[in-house]
C-alpha cells in the first residue's frame, strides 16, 4: 500500500462506537471497509447501514488475507490479548493501527508480539460520545477533534504517514505526533484528570431536589460524570502513574485556592482567577 | 402595585450585563424601565438600544419618585453601600429586590437598615455570561434558566408573589423559593466550587502546547475558569463557610477516588464511576 486511498482495503476489528464511526467515516469517502465483530447483530446493523460490505464473527484468514490495514477499535486489554492469540496469524505487510486511549502500556508491548512483517503504528482518536455501541456510531464526533500518532522508533516514516493520512481522510480537525509518554501525560491532564474531577463532584454531594437548581456551569462540568466505567477504569490504571501524579497536582492547587478562602486573602484568590483566566483563553475552540 | 404588569415603573440600579438583561427583557414585554449608572455611556446605550426610557448617573428623587419597583443589579458589597447611604431616601411603598449571588450575608443586614414602609424581597437569577458590562446584556440568558425568590420571615405574601411574577415576567425557565441558607448552601455546591474546581485544574498545570490536544470534555470543564475575579472573589468570600465545607467534602471524594486508583482496586473505582453516572441522569437539561 503506497498511499491510504478509497482503494485500500480496510479491516475494523471491533464494531462499537468507535470502529462503528471509523467505518461509516471511511465508507462515505468511498473506502473499502469490512470487519470482524463479536456479535452477528452489530456486522447486520453496519451491513444494512451501508457502511462495511460484510464482516465476520470470528477471526478468519478470509478476513486477514483480504484486510490491506486493519484498525484495532478494542478495548486495551482486548486489544492485547487478541494479538497475543492472533498475531501471527497476520499477513506480511499488513499494516495495524489502533484507537487507544494509554500509549506507554500497550504499543511496545503490541510491537514487541507481532512478526517483523506487521508493523503496528499507534494512533489515539480523541473523540467519543457519552454512549457505547455501534448504533451510536457517527462519523461526525471526529470533525473538530484531534487525532494523535503515536509512533516508536521502530516505526518506519511510511507508516507514520499512511496513519496521519488516515486520520485526516476521517475528517479529524488536527493531526499531529507524540511520543508514548508525552501522550499519556497529555492525556492524564486533559482528559482522565477532569473525567475523576466530573465523578469525584458527582459523588460529593447527593442533596435531594438540587438538579431543580442546576445551571450551565454545573451541567458543562459533570457531563462526563456519565462515564463508561468499565473503559474508563481500564483506562485509569493503564496510565496509573501519570494520573496519579496530575491528581495530586490538581489536590495541591485545589487547596492552594481554598486557602486563600481560608485566610480571606483576597489578593491571592484574585491572582490564581487571573492566572485561570488567562491560560484559559489559549483553549477556545477552533472557529469551524 | 397589585399586580406586576407593563404598567409598573421598574427602576435598574447598575446597568451591567445582568441589569442591562433586566432591561432588555423587560422592555421587551412593554414595561416602563429606567434606570441609574455609574457611566453616562451605559445609559446613553440602553437608551438608543430602547431598553430604557432614560436614566440618572446620580440617584436622585426623581428617580426614586418614579419607580415603584427597584431591582438592584451590583456587585453585593456596592449593594449595601448604596443601601447605607440612600436607602432612607426610598418612598414608602416602593418594592425593592436584587441579583445577589449570596444571601445570608446580604438579606438581613439589608433589611435591618430599610425602613419599615420599604420592603425588600431577594431573588437570585441563576443566569449570566464570561463577560460583564452593558454591551453583552440579553434577555435570551433567562430562557432555560432557574430564578430564586429567597425571602426572609420579614417578607409579606404579597411581596413574595409580585417577585415571582417578575422571574416568570423574565423568561426563567423555572421559578422557585428557597431560604437563605439552604439557598446558599446550594450555590455553594453547584455554582462557587464548579468554579473552584475550574480555577484550581487551570492553575495547576501549565505545559506548552496542551491546547493543540484539548476535546470538549476539558473545554466544557474550563469554560467558567474565565472568571470575572472581581465579582467572583466577593461572593466566595461573602459565602466563605458554606463554600470551605463544599471544598472540602469534594476534596474527601476526590481523595477517595485517588486511593481507588493507587490501591488499583478496580472494583471500588467502578462503583464510583456507576454512582457518578446515575446521579448525572438526574441533571440532564430540560428539553426546550
Amino acid at each position: 500500500m503506497e498511499k491510504i486511498c478509497p482503494s485500500s482495503k480496510i479491516l475494523i476489528v471491533g464494531l462499537g462506537l468507535m470502529g462503528g464511526s471509523y467505518a461509516k467515516a471511511l465508507s462515505l469517502k468511498g473506502y473499502k471497509v469490512r470487519a470482524i465483530a463479536r456479535r452477528q447483530e452489530s456486522i447486520d446493523y453496519a451491513v444494512d447501514g451501508g457502511f462495511i460490505e460484510c464482516g465476520w464473527t470470528e477471526v478468519c484468514d478470509e478476513a486477514l488475507d483480504w484486510a490491506e490495514f486493519i484498525v484495532f477499535a478494542l478495548y486495551p486489554q482486548a486489544f492485547i490479548d487478541w494479538i497475543a492469540k492472533y498475531g501471527d496469524r497476520l499477513h506480511a505487510g499488513t499494516l495495524i493501527t489502533d484507537v487507544t486511549g494509554v500509549k506507554s502500556c500497550i504499543v511496545k508491548k503490541v510491537q514487541d508480539m507481532l512478526p517483523e512483517s506487521v508493523e503496528f503504528i499507534a494512533a489515539h482518536p480523541m473523540a467519543g460520545r457519552e454512549r457505547s455501541g455501534v448504533e451510536y456510531s457517527d462519523e461526525k464526533v471526529f470533525s473538530g477533534a484531534n487525532y494523535i500518532v503515536v509512533p516508536t522508533e521502530r516505526n518506519t516514516p511510511h507508516a507514520i504517514e499512511l496513519c496521519k493520512q488516515l486520520g485526516e481522510e476521517l475528517g479529524f480537525y488536527r493531526v499531529s505526533v507524540l511520543d508514548c509518554e508525552s501522550h499519556d501525560k497529555m492525556i492524564a491532564f486533559l482528559s482522565q484528570l477532569t473525567h475523576c474531577i466530573a465523578v469525584a463532584l458527582m459523588c460529593s454531594n447527593d442533596t435531594p431536589g438540587f438538579e431543580a437548581y442546576t445551571g450551565d456551569s454545573f451541567r458543562d462540568l459533570t457531563r462526563i460524570a456519565r462515564i463508561n466505567d468499565e473503559m474508563w477504569s481500564e483506562l485509569f490504571l493503564l496510565n496509573k502513574d501519570a494520573l496519579l501524579a496530575e491528581m495530586d497536582n490538581f489536590i495541591d492547587h485545589f487547596k492552594a485556592l481554598r486557602q486563600t478562602l481560608a485566610n480571606e486573602d483576597r489578593d491571592a484568590m484574585r491572582a490564581m482567577m487571573r492566572l485561570s483566566g488567562e491560560r484559559r483563553e489559549k483553549f477556545d475552540k477552533p472557529k469551524a
